[in-house]
């Protein structure tokens, strides 16, 4: 009934009954009442578990075993990638590592397909995909003399498989999308997307960096090929946190990576001569760990793993659609439009209103205290995270949204965008 | 006076007139008072300047400004590398970048250097150069079809520049060389083989891993054409911290490195579709930095700044002369041979001594709780960094090590290397 979902109190019901609600207690919030924070899809929060874990890397670690402690850190990579794997991301042990950023492995990764389809001139992507691995996929062409195919996508409604489709052929060596889209949070089919890149004999890459944490994964079950994701989003482990690889356990060895750094080296401490890639997962590894975003990612996955990737997908799923029902009722007349999928099936965890002063808008309800953000051209993005949003952060977040947008009180901020966010 | 420098009252003297004295007081050391620590050059201690931000950013920063926190983040990757540049590598400003790891540096400053050669079918390393050094150019040069021309060094006495000038010619698109030798601490004179390398017509990529923070390093006189670096060794900036490069001011512009990632772009929140890098040293930005890592970066450099590079690198001298001196006295009776340089000019801020039993009397020196590492195939490899190590400490370290090898108490250790370190 339209009035009580409008009202407060219908909001205030749907917290009562989250059986997710223990979770906000376990992340350090600022201590600013009226903050809401809708943009964990760009930079999560600090989980309380994560701060303790690096006090103690840090000082009982680092700083009291010294360098003996590599005994402890050297699996790091490991353990935590098969965390990703077993919980969030449907891969079994030993096909997912965490290191370096989303942008190189992306390089490595596309890379390494490239070497595995040598007589296939194309790249495919598409140009809603996220800018870095438009940019990675733009350099590895012109590198290695090959072209790029740009698909057109629908900004709002994602992928067009059909665009897809027709632009697979055998000359296709590589694919590679998002598994959200970053702007509409628009959620592709990852097992009938693979199967179709599949039956033209190129590799899909898929970059889960906006679905990590937010919606099931299911890597292995999906026969997907390869995948890169980033942790800072929805596995809340801090600014630049490292990202993480996988590689579908029969292609691991099948696929040279192009970094051959000595943390991919079998027997890594006799330094030899040559370089030996250590069977498995390890020869994606490049340089030496960074220690402190490992540890962070390991507990931003584990607080995951305790609430469940089902359960969060289903509030996550209630959240965005009573975000989009608010929208309805309260901004479409104001001059809003939905730019994400209306069906829960088909997004991710955050969503996207279109409004022509949407970078003013982005301001102004920052300055009401709520944090979401603005993507190009005119977007106002919203991401209430299932692990620590309440529904009455939402209910308040649109009520200031509508408040801000009916008085026009934006308009009073400069028009131009931020290079920063 | 042979007496006077084996005595430890000797030892005390030297720490009683050193001006760098104080700052040992800036670290969190274990509290364990029979620890010496002489493996800086592999993972430095931890400052307390550094465990104390490190806090603050995860705290203040991170926990309580969330995503709005980006504001202060963008600019620490040229921040730390100015600060490095300034202090530490003789680079002026917009030269320096913190970014990824040693070894993905490598890559992408080799990679870029070898398309700007584009008719020259050799790189030339040598033999002792460190392993990543070796393995990232191995893959290099497999991929781009170039000779990988590998010179020999003397393992004690570092880089031979005869062997290096014979490898030279209209060939050679690149030549990369370790500053100092990660085994024996030999020193390269690096505005010499810098010219060396000029003339002819390659560019030269120092790596200054076990350089930066222990000698001064002049890029910008020398006309060093690259250079990578690491921050967890001398730096001090913990396990995994991210490291650094160098791109002369003139060849910025002009070396295309191969991984276009999105934090290299040209006003990058406009996501615009085509790679289009910023101007200057930002261009060798990949993905999102890693935040944390570069605070520490950044406060390992303040306190190396404070010390100053130039009486570091005299009581550096003068701890590893000190060493030499006490092994020559002690150890050589006992089978042991110096196997770094000994004119303090010629060595970085390690030792090495070789011994048939180097690996077992490691750990025998661990255990009596003094920490230096094992290098292959027979190097005890010790390291006073100047910062925090004593006279007494170099005098107590190898104290215990003749006793453990007059006693031959190694003996009942395993014989077999652990993999870890």
């Amino acid at each position: 009934m339209s009035t009580a979902l409008t009202s407060r109190a219908y909001a205030e019901s749907l917290d009562a009954g989250d059986p997710l609600a223990g979770f906000r207690g376990r992340f350090a919030w600022p201590d600013d009442d009226r903050l809401i924070y809708l943009d964990g899809n760009s930079l999560g929060p600090l989980p309380t578990a994560t701060r303790d874990r690096i006090a103690r890397v840090v000082a009982a670690e680092w700083g009291s075993a010294l360098v003996r402690a590599w005994g402890e850190w050297i699996d790091l990579p490991h353990r935590a990638g098969d965390l990703i794997g077993a919980h969030l991301t449907g891969a079994a042990p030993g096909q997912v590592l965490v290191c370096d950023s989303t942008t190189v492995n992306l390089f490595k990764l596309a890379s390494a397909a490239l070497r595995a389809r040598p007589g296939r001139g194309v790249i495919v992507t598409d140009d809603d995909n996220f800018p870095t691995d438009r940019y990675v996929l733009q350099g590895l062409a012109a590198q290695s003399g090959r072209e790029l195919r740009v698909i057109r996508s629908d900004i709002d409604a994602g992928l067009d498989e059909r665009a897809l489709s027709a632009a697979l052929g055998a000359d296709v060596a590589l694919v590679c999308l998002s598994h959200v889209a970053y702007r509409s949070g628009a959620l592709a089919d990852m097992a009938r997307i693979t199967d179709l890149v599949h039956a033209a004999g190129a590799l899909v890459l898929w970059d889960l960096c906006h679905s990590a944490g937010a919606v099931p994964v299911q890597l292995d079950a999906s026969g997907a090929d390869l995948a890169v994701g980033c942790t800072y989003k929805y596995l809340n482990a801090g600014p630049g946190a490292p990202a993480f690889l996988y590689v579908r356990r029969d292609l691991i060895d099948a696929l040279p990576q192009p970094i051959w750094g000595w943390f991919g080296q079998a027997d890594q401490f006799a330094m030899g001569p040559e370089y030996d890639p250590v069977p498995g997962i390890g020869r994606f590894a490049t340089g030496t760990p960074p220690v402190l975003g490992i540890a962070a990612v390991e507990e931003g996955v584990k607080l995951l793993a305790a609430a469940g990737i089902s359960r969060l997908r289903d509030k996550g799923t209630a959240l965005t659609g009573y975000l989009i029902s608010l929208a309805d009722e309260w901004l479409a007349p104001l001059g809003f439009e939905l730019a994400s999928p209306r069906a829960g099936a088909r997004r991710g965890c955050h969503v996207s209103l279109r409004h022509p002063e949407a970078w003013r808008l982005s301001q102004a309800l920052i300055a009401a205290g709520v944090i979401g953000d603005y993507r190009t051209p005119d977007r106002l993005r919203l991401g209430p995270a299932p692990l620590y949003t309440r529904f009455t952060d939402v209910w308040d977040a649109m009520d200031r949204l509508r408040r801000i947008a009916a008085a026009r009180s934006y308009e009073d901020l400069p028009a131009e965008r931020s290079r920063v966010t």
